[in-house]
């Protein structure tokens, strides 16, 4: 089998497809912390577990184990944010998923900001921050997908290109989850999207 | 406030937070094709608002526009699947992010393959493949959230490191989707999870 991916390199019918553990996250999440106000106290904690899901309005999720401390005061005030740290920040933001805020004051690490709402602590060391309303929640069997509508959305000023962040400045980091688990920075320039895949278009061949 | 910030470039407090469009996506998602047969055919369209929600059991969710020709099939069928694509297929990824199934045939562009269901179309070019049941719907104002439980994982025999994918080999990659729009791949190593934040806590200080 060997021998033969190695003289049709080009086909893909000889590729062997093997089973793996299904609980392997087998792909690379960018890491946010995310905020809330957790008995009177700010806290934040790391997730990558999170995506846009909708877009106008502008929506996020974020998805926390039940017995997660941030969940607590997300639940509470009905509101949180997410916070997208710089690689200068991957030890804070680490810290943030190994310790609860049960035990220890995560914001002590941080300079917190506030923006339309008290109740939603930001940091200011982020340089993307977005502040949130919690719009709806779903139980799965160990986690709360915590939904909220985007109310506000911050940047360092000079970590922006025109208008917008400039993730090349922002440097946002990513985790593999599978172990070993690392972080990995962004990489090359590989495309342009909503461009290179156009030459495919039948009308072109 | 320029000067300033050279005069202290390790001092948070000066950094001017502006707002931003709420509706851009400031931070990387990896891209993933989502499978479904629709109307008897398989269908591959791109996707980046995608992520874990739940470990055990292990569920996805993926976030669809109504519209989308391959929520039909997800809702048809009770299934899909999540295909994780390599740097080496970024022009096939982003024409299914461009073109709808219902106006030209994308399954073309791939070698197809099944795992348990016949209902559930994979890639075989991708290095990773998720096979997952729908286990819910959440209706949002202009998607739908579609959450699956992974009932199968699939990797290529030569993208592994023991018995998990191997991301450095895989070579996923990311879409940023604040315009300019680009794809990016993994980069540098930045740190260790769950390892170097271990230097933050209090009994260290």
């Amino acid at each position: 089998m060997r021998e033969l991916l190695i003289i049709c390199p080009f086909s893909s019918f000889n590729m062997v497809k093997l089973g793996f553990n299904l609980r392997t996250t087998a792909y690379p999440m960018p890491v946010v912390l995310v905020g809330a106000v957790v008995n009177g106290k700010p806290n934040f904690m790391a997730v990558a577990w999170f995506s846009k899901v909708n877009s106008n309005p502008p929506m996020m999720m974020v998805a926390l184990g039940k017995r997660q401390y941030t969940g607590e005061g997300i639940v509470e005030n009905g509101c949180f944010s997410v916070n997208i740290p710089g690689e200068d920040m991957v030890s804070e933001t680490d810290y943030c998923g190994i310790v609860s805020g049960r035990v220890e004051d995560k914001a002590r690490l941080f300079d917190v900001f506030y923006g339309k709402s008290v109740r939603v602590p930001m940091i200011r060391g982020c340089p993307v921050n977005y502040e949130l309303r919690l719009a709806d929640t779903v139980e799965m069997p160990g986690t709360n997908l915590f939904i909220g509508e985007i109310v506000g959305a911050y940047v360092d000023e000079e970590k922006r290109s025109g208008e917008v962040p400039d993730l090349t400045l922002v440097k946002p980091f990513m985790l593999m989850e599978s172990p070993p688990s690392h972080y990995y920075g962004l990489g090359r320039h590989v495309a342009d999207a909503y461009e290179v895949g156009k030459k495919l278009k039948p009308s072109n061949t």
